[in-house]
């Protein structure tokens, strides 16, 4: 079962993979979206990253109409996810950036495929590790370590070293970052420029963010909110 | 796969989960704690509440030793949980009431029950829908909300419906609510008595909270925070 890591079990989840995107194509299930189009999800289906990255953020609902919009999750490449429904929470995917390729599977069709199912759940279970870190991050600390807390998770998550930095490879902006914390984006436009003075993140044009690897280390700062 | 719903999967599902617990017994696997004990996990294993309660929580590590422990997940009978090692995060997995009785399987021998894999991971699918809606609740609106937002989550999952009230049926303290949210244990008691004033919440001796189910309805108050 947990043994989806081993280099074996990487090349056959891998060929499966390909197998399922060709499957899909063939079947007119793979949709392109340019940066921040909504997808439009169906109750009960699950969808599939083919490429990009995709947003899950929620909307605010009945009187909170002035709130960001919250950012729960990024899905990148070969990751499923899916919209829960709840009573009163509204959930929206979202391409975040252009290309973005998306298709979507049946649940009576994810056991065709020998393997993939299991594929599918561990991805699943990956997914909600990341989101017991993210909780750890969000009931803990200053705003200023929330954010910083974020970005690295989202660092280690999708981040491309370079020249002893990890480069974030897509924008967020203020208002995205301040529904990740749930902060304000006056409030995160400040304490990016705290983290920018103080070396622990460097901003480069179009909202792309980069972490020192030196400084991948705990976020305890200790600037002045 | 995701018929794990229908009566005759849940049938099934039960009768696996009767006959794993059946041989957890039979392999002194089985472990009895006290409210508040702490369980000693060990990395790579899965862990399966058979009765109780199991709360997950991250321990303040280094210079944050003065901040509560984070209440990341409460975990119910039948289902599992695995401690995630994380650089610079120390979780932690405890008795939440008397009597909690948990066990280990080895990851090798979850396969060994056919079906049982799939049930595994389609909890870990389960707890990781139930933190998308907690990750909403923590990223939206003022302390207030998010208290009285994990509440409803927690009754949602546990509660037990008697006279038109949703009891939860475990003792919550303030500073384990504090730590749910990321606020301070003061916030929460003057937060809970502002709750209990507008009828949100009925709290009983030993902590125990009860939410009227007329007012099972979008956590959306105007209380001055």
């Amino acid at each position: 079962m947990y043994s989806v890591y081993t280099p074996q079990s990487i090349e056959e989840s891998l060929s499966r993979w390909r197998q399922i995107c060709r499957w899909a194509r063939q079947h007119d299930r793979c949709y392109l979206y340019q940066k921040d189009e909504p997808i439009t999800c169906e109750s009960g289906l699950i969808y599939f990253v083919r490429r990009g990255v995709v947003r899950l953020s929620s909307q605010p609902m009945g009187i909170e109409d002035d709130i960001l919009p919250s950012l729960l999750s990024l899905v990148g490449a070969a990751q499923p996810f899916e919209l829960v429904r709840e009573l009163h929470v509204s959930l929206q995917a979202t391409a975040h950036v252009k290309n973005t390729e998306v298709f979507w599977i049946k649940a009576s069709e994810v056991a065709t495929v020998p393997g993939f199912e299991i594929d599918v759940l561990q991805a699943f279970r990956y997914q909600h590790q990341r989101h017991i870190l993210r909780l750890n991050n969000l009931t803990r600390g200053r705003a200023v370590d929330q954010l910083l807390g974020y970005l690295h998770l989202v660092g280690e998550e999708f981040g491309e070293e370079d020249n002893r930095e990890l480069h974030i490879p897509f924008p967020l902006t203020h208002s995205q970052l301040a529904g990740a914390i749930g902060s304000t984006r006056v409030t995160v436009t400040r304490l990016l420029g705290d983290l920018r003075k103080v070396g622990e993140i460097r901003v480069q044009g179009g909202n792309r963010i980069s972490l020192p690897i030196a400084k991948n280390l705990p976020p305890s700062l200790h600037l002045v909110e």
